[in-house]
């Protein structure tokens, strides 16, 4: 998906809600436990119940991976349940060397054709660079992210007077475009997204943590929102466990929309 | 696998060869695509081939997870192939958040049941300490590595006098033990093992980077050799296509007795 139609998605549904499908089998609905594939049930479900509401579909691939071949059958199951004008994320948080990331590449982009795939810095450019040369693919970069940890190193001081999240989004930045090229950025830190929008003004942020994780959405709009929204807010666990009865759907539904109705108040007041 | 016995292997086998998996479905040999699974095939000739010389197996998961199902399959056979007393490293730099890290750990620890999976530190702590905390498993965080990217963030200078590869192995090290914790440092900067060796004297280091990648065995040993040996030094490509004919197999081997050889000597003058 460009960024273009990706725009258009937001302007039409009045949401920039990225629902995450951190899909757990001890935390699914008791009920849905009789069904052959459970995960693949309560998938469909929370997709049919939502999808009016987000323009994108954040799948934790852990969550996948950890069930082994039957997790891979759900996964890729499930993104072909997810309509096609719908952005979908895989949450890999992938990175490697050049020869290996391309190969992840080819495992999100073509054996499970997502529109993009979350990455890990560290290993710097060409552990990056691979997942950002197919036409209509993302590389979602972390910069920022929500959870204790964050603070171990990505605050870390440089002596160029950077925080390394600071040089990690500066620099990676200039790797690709606002076309192929977001980054993550945890809203648990509402007040960082002033100095992040200084250095990338105009690309797309993936933010997790509004919700379970503790972030405002309020907070994260008033600093984060650029003229193209240029906002995808994720929650998983605040819709998907909204509730644990066999019309849990309906439950995830009002929470979803309650969110969307949110983020269409906060698009009309821009 | 315990250290004590990781230690054991070492001193039987007079090796501490690991045979990265990198297996290709573009690179093995012609005559294999024949067979209903060639890379099952080529992964089962060049476990034969080598098991006598090395005591590591490190698949790269990427090569696996972008042949989908089939992939994970053959991940999984292969994996029953390997003696049990050969360690086994799911070459994965997966890092997440706690409750996903929890994910991954299960998902390689108890789905594919190997030794030790390589994680990537950018979110820290939580996302490095789920895989800990597994009798006999091991974490491998990424320290520096052996890629041109390395450049890019491993070698930032902090405002305390480190770089931040430093302060990674550091700060990583007093999350864990010497007997559940090792770290990735790319043998293509050996001369940074001498500063490396005095933030961990005493953890195992898997080096990557000797052969294709451009890393000379004797450097690494000099300066990265501790009391208990301490090293896994991985060679992929050079292994694995040492030859493309139907003998393919005996090339590898003739390689890896080479550097077994060689590494029986730098023990013997130890």
């Amino acid at each position: 998906m460009t960024r273009q139609e990706l725009i258009q998605q937001i302007n039409k549904k009045q949401s920039f809600l990225c629902v995450g499908l951190d899909s757990d089998l001890e935390k699914i609905p008791n009920h849905l436990l009789e069904f052959e594939n459970p995960i693949l049930e309560f998938n469909k479900r929370i997709i049919d119940a939502t999808k009016e509401y987000c323009v994108a579909y954040k799948p934790n691939i852990a969550f996948y991976e950890s069930m082994g071949l039957k997790g891979w059958e759900t996964l890729k199951a499930t993104l072909e349940y997810i309509p096609k004008d719908i952005f979908t994320i895989a949450d890999a948080k992938r990175g490697d060397i050049g020869n290996t990331a391309n190969m992840y590449a080819k495992a999100f982009f073509e054996t499970y054709n997502f529109d993009s795939v979350t990455i890990a810095p560290y290993m710097g450019e060409d552990s990056v660079t691979p997942f950002l040369s197919h036409p209509g693919k993302w590389g979602i970069v972390l910069g920022l992210t929500s959870n204790a940890g964050a603070f171990d190193f990505q605050f870390s001081e440089l002596v160029t007077g950077e925080l390394l999240y600071e040089k990690v989004l500066r620099t990676t930045a200039s790797w690709g475009t606002n076309e192929n090229l977001m980054f993550v950025v945890g809203a648990t830190k509402a007040e960082s997204l002033t100095k992040i929008r200084k250095i990338i003004p105009n690309h797309f942020l993936l933010v997790p943590g509004v919700g379970a994780q503790g972030g405002s959405l309020s907070e994260v709009c008033k600093y984060g929102l650029n003229q193209d929204c240029g906002l995808l807010i994720n929650s998983s666990r605040g819709i998907l466990y909204a509730d644990s009865g066999e019309n849990f759907a309906n439950a995830s539904a009002r929470i979803a929309q309650r969110i969307q109705q949110e983020m269409a108040e906060i698009l009309s007041k821009k």
